[in-house]
C-alpha cells in the first residue's frame, strides 16, 4: 500500500493527477498516513479502504458495509488539514475502548438485529462474533430525519471506489474465501490550480476563519481536522502515552502468555 | 459552470483524469446535475460548491461553514449510483418545506446562537436574517460523540476544495463584498483501472449485495442513492408534481402578484 501511494504521489509530481487502487491486500493501518505521505510531498492526498463488514445501512439490519474511512491531507501554511474519518459514526475501535472503560456507547452509534439502538458495548462486540445482523450504524445515525442515508452513501462510495475500482468485491465479502480488503490512493499537485502561494493563503485564511469564530460557551477552540491528533502525538512522544487501566492489565496478561513481565509508570 | 464540467469530461476522455475548479460563480443549481452529465458520458463525474454560510462548526456557533454538497456519480449497469448530499444534517430547503407543512425539525438540524439545538422551522428561518450567530448542524450533530466533527470536516473540505483550490474564499466571505461561490469539478474515466467490464461487474456486485441483504422490520427496500430521486422524477413526468397545500397559496399568491391566475388539480 506503501508503495501504490509513492507511486500516485510521484506520477502526480510529472502530471498533476495520479490513481491507484489496490485489490487482495489484507492490511491498511491509518487511512490518515497516506494521505499525509502525500502532504509531505507537497500534494494533496486521498487514501479510502474498504474494511471488513461492520456496519448496516440505512433501512437494513444486514452487515453489508464497512467501517471504510476517508482520509484527505491538504498541504497548507500553519499546520497541515488531515481529514481521517471512518463513515460510520464511531470505529469498532472506539467500542472496545468504551467496553474497556466500561462506558455506555452514545446512541447512534450501533444497532441490533431488528434495527434497535445499543448502547452496551459488550453487547456490541458480541454481535459481531454471531452471524451477520446488527452492527454498527453509518455517520448521521438509523434514519434519515437524522442523516443516516448520507453516512451509508458515503460508506458505499468508498465500496464502489476501492473494491468497485479495483475489480475485487465489496467489505460484505472481504476476509471471505476469495477476496481481501481493496485501497484506493489519489494525489493532486496543487501546481495544476495556479500559483501555488495563492491557493495557499485562500486555504490558510479559510482554516483561519473556521478557528476564529465564535465558540460555544463552554469551548475554547474549534479544531482544524489533523491538529488534535498531532498535538496528542507530541506529547505522547515527550511524555509517553497515556493507559487506561483496563489496557495496563490487558498488556500485563498479554505479556505473561509471552513469559514476559513489563511494568508501567 | 456546466462548460467546467464540460470541459473535465472532454479531457478526462483523453488522459484519464480532470480537475476543473471555478470562481466568483453565483449559481450552482443540483450538484448531482453535473456529476450526472460525467455519468451520461460514461465517466465518474464529482461536483462539490460552496454556499452561502449556514452551518455551524463543532464547538463554534457562528455560521462559517455552507451546506457545501458532496455529488459523485458512478457509471453501472442497473441504473446508475448518484450520491448529491449537503454536508449538513439538513438543507436550508428542507428547514423552509418543514416550515410550510408545521413541522417540527429534526433534534440534530440546527443550534442557536449559544450552541442550544432548535427544532422551529420559523425561529431557524429568523437565524438566517439576523447575525452571523446559530444555524444548521454539520451531519453528524453538534457535538464529537454524535459524529459531528466528521461532518464538520466534510464540510471544511468543500470549502478548501472550491473556494481553497480556486484562490477564493471559503463559504463564510461568499455573497460578501468581492467573492461569489467556488465549484470543485472532477472527471475519471473508468477505463483507467482496467476492463471496464470486470469494473462494472464488481461494482454492480456490491450495489446488489447492499440492495438484497436483510431489511429492518417494517421496511421494503434499501435505497441506492440516486434511486429514490430517479424514480420520483419519473413518476413526475408521468403523474405531475405533488405539491403540499402551502406550497400551492404561496404559488397562487405569487401568480396573483403578477396579475396571473393559475389553478392545481
Amino acid at each position: 500500500s506503501k508503495e501504490a501511494m509513492k507511486i500516485a504521489i510521484k506520477k502526480a509530481k510529472e502530471s498533476g493527477i495520479s490513481i491507484a487502487v489496490v485489490k487482495n491486500s489484507n492490511h491498511f493501518g491509518i487511512a490518515g498516513y497516506y494521505a499525509e505521505m502525500a502532504v509531505k510531498e507537497g500534494m494533496i492526498g486521498i487514501s479510502l479502504t474498504n474494511t471488513a463488514p461492520l456496519v448496516i445501512p440505512t433501512f437494513g439490519v444486514e452487515r453489508v458495509l464497512g467501517t471504510n474511512p476517508i482520509s484527505v491531507g491538504i498541504p497548507c501554511s500553519n499546520g497541515n488539514f488531515l481529514l481521517d474519518m471512518a463513515t460510520s459514526v464511531a470505529s469498532r475501535g472506539k467500542v472496545e475502548q468504551y467496553n474497556r472503560l466500561n462506558r455506555d456507547l452514545n446512541d447512534n452509534w450501533a444497532a441490533g438485529g431488528n434495527g434497535e439502538i445499543m448502547t452496551n458495548p459488550a453487547e456490541v462486540l458480541d454481535l459481531f462474533l454471531s452471524g451477520p445482523y446488527g452492527g454498527m450504524l453509518p455517520l448521521g445515525g438509523n434514519a434519515e430525519k437524522s442523516g443516516g442515508h448520507k453516512g451509508y452513501g458515503l460508506s458505499l462510495l468508498v465500496d464502489i471506489l476501492t473494491g468497485g475500482l479495483s475489480s475485487s468485491t465489496g467489505s460484505s465479502k472481504t476476509y471471505g474465501e476469495k477476496t481481501l480488503i481493496s485501497h484506493f490512493f489519489a494525489a493532486i499537485n496543487p501546481k495544476i490550480f495556479g500559483d501555488e502561494d495563492s491557493v495557499k493563503k485562500s486555504i490558510d485564511g479559510i482554516l483561519n476563519t473556521v478557528k476564529n469564530s465564535k465558540k460555544e460557551p463552554g469551548k475554547k477552540r474549534i479544531y482544524i481536522h489533523g491538529e488534535k491528533e498531532k498535538e496528542r502525538r507530541e506529547k505522547s512522544m515527550k511524555d509517553g502515552i497515556e493507559l487506561d487501566d483496563n489496557t495496563v492489565l490487558l498488556l500485563i496478561k498479554i505479556a505473561g502468555e509471552f513469559g514476559e513481565k513489563i511494568t508501567f509508570e
